[in-house]
């Protein structure tokens, strides 16, 4: 089948003069979930992962992933002609420099430009015109071809109360007008979905995982322009109210585009990292773009007091579904009831769902015991489950979106008897996480000083953990946002994260993994706060967003100080504050039981 | 006096057309120390302080300096029609601003663009194009008026053996070519007196405290140029060897720079930062400038073997003098001996002075007692000296020159009963010194990540000093050298500060200053080693190169963790087998006693 796809392609290839294909997994906006509209890559190759490049040619074809995916992406494109082409292992090339090393002169390259970012699309183009060949990047591989694939689905946004969102449309606007004149540009367009919804006020269901809507949204001096698929009466009107016109979600790339190009007489504010390749070309040659993040990513990195609160109460429904979660949990291993990985997933989620304000999962939740939890992004599936044994680690990452916030929270549960391998290597973890959700700093540090102090603990044993300690996370938004992240490495030529201010919320979660034995990981959310200000200057610290007990039992209490002791009790202690009044009977009383003061 | 000197320069400037003149504190080398050739400032205001700038119009006269000098110019000042301009103060303008706001339509600003740093000069370049005024740099303000200013001196320099270098200087030139090649540059212009000492393997006496001598050097792709007043049969020979072509110092800036428009078909690679203004001005506006860090600067800050095994040998004869002197200033307090700043900074000197390869102070000594401890760039003088009292702190900031390399270390010693409080924070100093020195990181790590790992100790108590943890250290070369050094602070717009290498010395130099009370450092000189490397990747750490005992009377010991006493201990038998060969007699015993170790 896949084979057959593939000569159809090659047809269609050759008939429109093109020699080599790119087929990406991205959407319109650059967003980390796809709808199925967008999955092409998929149909063309069969591999369904996250993440991968597809690239034909009319003799082979190639499929790029990654690390998470070699075992996967070999299953599936067995018996295919694709070669798997595994990123990041020795000798294998990039994407990029396979096309470019393997195009001969005069051949043309085709992709979808409306799917592949600007970066990857003007690299390309500079590269191949140094070699006399040419980009096509109105290719779009599925015409005529993918006949069943499913359409773009417009599910009908919702409002959101000022009294949410804490700060009205119009304000937001006018400081985004502040900003396009500071850096003397007229028109500004928003393509990412998460700005877009945080800009209006509105939120959507056309992602999975993420409460956005399809749209693109232009700013200019004097109007605002939404491209959104949207024939709600109330939602037209509140557009209105709010002097913000609307045109068809499909005009934006020829019409909108068009009209950008008339409209501005100083210049366009873009930002390019999120933007895709066929924007970038649609803009006249003689018009200026200033590529900087667009001012709405950085405006809602920095949480306002109702936006706080709201979190706060998302946080505290969250907390009091993973506790009862919790409880069921060690019940049902006591009671030695049959486990696996997805049936304790889908008992979490049915604690969530119980909550008349939870909409869905923020991500796709991981819960892998012993072996699996080693695997940084596993997530169970039908295939991979397996039952919950005893004597290891059952990691559980997980969150919901509801509708005053976003949670993400990671606990790892000592099931059985823990080795003390295990209990040192769960310590070492609580005293990172611990360090930086106490850390007191002054104002000026980045996520790249913040993440070190975590890391510390990891580094003076000569360990390490492949991941960055922290994430940005919205407010009913996406659970990864920018711009503030907790990463320690700053490579070369690029410049270091922004700098922490209050309001903004961060994930605190270090992790071990050690490959074919276990992965631990503690997660708690983190939100900036302002703590003092003296004659030395202002300090910031951290208050903690999740509330949800971390397992005592597998703790090496010997190898926490008092400060951590303390700090690990205090945490408990907001845990219960919080949640008591969410809990009732056996639930009340396991979560007192929990949160015990640790005594050494 | 003075103003006498200033209405001749205002003749001056006034024949010439000139209405405002900038004097600033600068060589031609934007040196750290100057000759009195330069001290140009000083003869027109009669402030005699390291750091200041003065600006006289046709009717005004301003100095600006830095809160280090507040006092003392305005002492010096007074008499003078100069104002004093407090550098940070709230509504005090910045030298550029207060010329730009008050030149007028037409009028002229001269300077000598020799003692003009590049970006001032581009600078003032600009915004005076924009009121169309002009700039006058090759105005010299002393020309005919300062009657008995000192000639500059050109000492005799001298030449390292490749075995104390460890490297040759066809090598070095070889390593700067393929630089040079790389950043598609045909011509390189060494501006930097300790790049061209290092790149020679030459050090000289033209500049207090720092073994350098005034040159200026070009490289180009087939041949090498210095520019500076030698006369020495052997050196010269030297150089002819090397195949160095030796022209006069003052050639540099006419004939030298004629040259450089003539040889290059490139580009030139020269460093703005440390480059003058009359420089820049004398490049062919046509010709491509890169302006990037020298590759000398890079190269050297990364020691090579013997260069390591030189600074430790200066390191050993530097810490047996101080231990000496330490022994000395215990016995000279118990016996109630008469003691001041400047009568210990001196008998310090002299212990140094004793060891035969002792060249001279690395930089001006600080030796300040109680309140004076608080002023981070205290330098006792006739006017400040005090005695050494009681139940406070001394703090002495000292470093040499040896035939081997520099040394630079602080310690601070508790003289009689210390309070509670001090004793709190020389702990406190002790722990932050004690953390940065024992902290394994992984490559990548840059000054910035290094730097809050000594202050977080400061932080949590809602305290900080202001000034970084570290600084590099030259070998046989200047005591404060880049690019390495550990500070925090990213500054908007900035980059972060290099990756840590191995062979890397900086110092590690946390402290405590409290205002009219005490001030408390302890410095440690390290080197950057590789720990080891493992399936997490590259571990580096630090080795301490400085062995001088720490004051343990002040420590609260009941702060220190077991960790930290450990990291003490190990530092102390460190020292004690570092310096107990050099020592013999009563001098042994005190060494031995002093680093015995601490117990709980």
């Amino acid at each position: 089948m896949i084979n057959e796809r593939l000569t159809k392609l090659r047809g269609k290839m050759s008939k429109e003069g093109i020699r080599w294909c790119m087929i990406p997994t991205c959407d319109y906006h650059g967003s980390e979930y796809l709808a199925d509209y967008y999955k092409v890559r998929d149909f063309f190759s069969g591999f369904t992962g996250s993440a991968g490049t597809l690239v034909v040619s009319q003799n082979d074809a190639y499929l790029f992933t990654d690390g998470r995916y070699f075992i996967q992406a070999a299953d599936q494109l067995k018996g295919s002609s694709i070669q798997l082409m595994k990123m990041g292992e020795p000798g294998v090339p990039k994407v990029t420099e396979l096309i470019i090393n393997s195009i001969n002169k005069g051949e043309k390259l085709g992709f979808d430009g409306r799917v592949v970012d600007s970066e990857t699309g003007l690299n390309f183009e500079k590269e191949l015109e140094a070699k006399e060949c040419s980009v096509i990047y109105d290719f779009d591989p599925t015409e005529g071809i993918w006949e069943d694939r499913p359409g773009l689905v417009y599910n009908k946004p919702f409002i959101l109360d000022v009294k949410v969102a804490g700060e009205s449309v119009k304000s937001k606007i006018e400081r985004i007008r502040l900003k396009m004149d500071e850096k003397k540009t007229d028109v500004h367009i928003v393509t990412a979905l998460d700005d877009i919804a945080w800009i209006l006020n509105m939120r959507g269901n056309d992602v999975e995982n993420n409460p956005v809507f399809f749209a693109f949204l232009v700013i200019t001096d004097n109007k605002v322009v939404l491209y959104a698929n949207i024939d709600d009466r109330d939602i037209l009107s509140y557009l209105a109210q709010n002097d913000i016109e609307i045109e068809k979600y499909e005009e934006f790339f020829e019409k909108g585009m068009q009209s950008v190009n008339i409209c501005t007489k100083k210049g366009i504010l873009l930002d390019k990292t999120g933007a895709n390749y066929k924007i970038i070309k649609a803009i006249g040659s003689n018009i200026a773009v200033i590529d900087e993040m667009n001012p709405s990513t950085y405006m809602k990195a920095i949480k306002n007091e109702c936006e706080i609160e709201n979190i706060k109460i998302a946080n505290i429904k969250d907390g009091a579904a993973v506790v009862r979660f919790d409880r069921w949990l060690k019940e049902a291993i006591a009671n030695n009831e049959n486990l696996t990985e997805l049936s304790v997933s889908k008992k979490l989620a049915s604690f969530r769902e119980e909550n008349e304000s939870y909409i869905e999962p923020s991500f796709d939740t991981i819960a892998a015991f012993g072996y699996h939890g080693a695997i940084v992004h596993y997530e169970p599936t039908a295939e991979t489950d397996i039952q919950i044994g005893r004597n290891s680690f059952l990691l559980i990452d997980s969150g919901g979106q509801y509708a005053e916030g976003t949670t993400d929270v990671t606990r790892t549960y000592g099931i059985g008897e823990v080795a003390t391998k295990l209990k040192h290597d769960y310590t070492l973890v609580l005293k990172a996480n611990l360090k930086l959700l106490n850390f007191k700093f002054m104002k000026g540090c980045r996520g790249n000083h913040l993440d070190i102090v975590a890391r510390d603990f990891f580094w003076s044993e000569g360990r390490d953990y492949k991941h960055g300690t922290g994430h940005g996370i919205g407010a009913l938004l996406n659970v990864h946002e920018g711009p503030n992240n907790i990463r320690w490495n700053i490579p070369e030529g690029k410049q270091p994260g922004v700098i922490y201010e209050p309001g903004m919320v961060t994930s605190d979660e270090p992790g071990v993994y050690i490959e074919n034995e276990y992965g631990i990981r503690t997660e708690t959310d983190m939100l900036c706060v302002e703590l003092e200000t003296n004659e030395y200057g202002t300090f910031y610290g951290f208050e903690p967003l999740t509330y949800v007990p971390i397992d005592k039992k597998p703790i090496e209490i010997e190898y926490l100080s008092d400060e951590e002791i303390r700090w690990l009790n205090n945490y408990h202690m907001t845990v219960r504050e919080k949640l008591a009044p969410m809990l009732r009977g056996k639930d009340l009383e396991y979560l007192m039981d929990v949160t015990e003061p640790l005594k050494r």
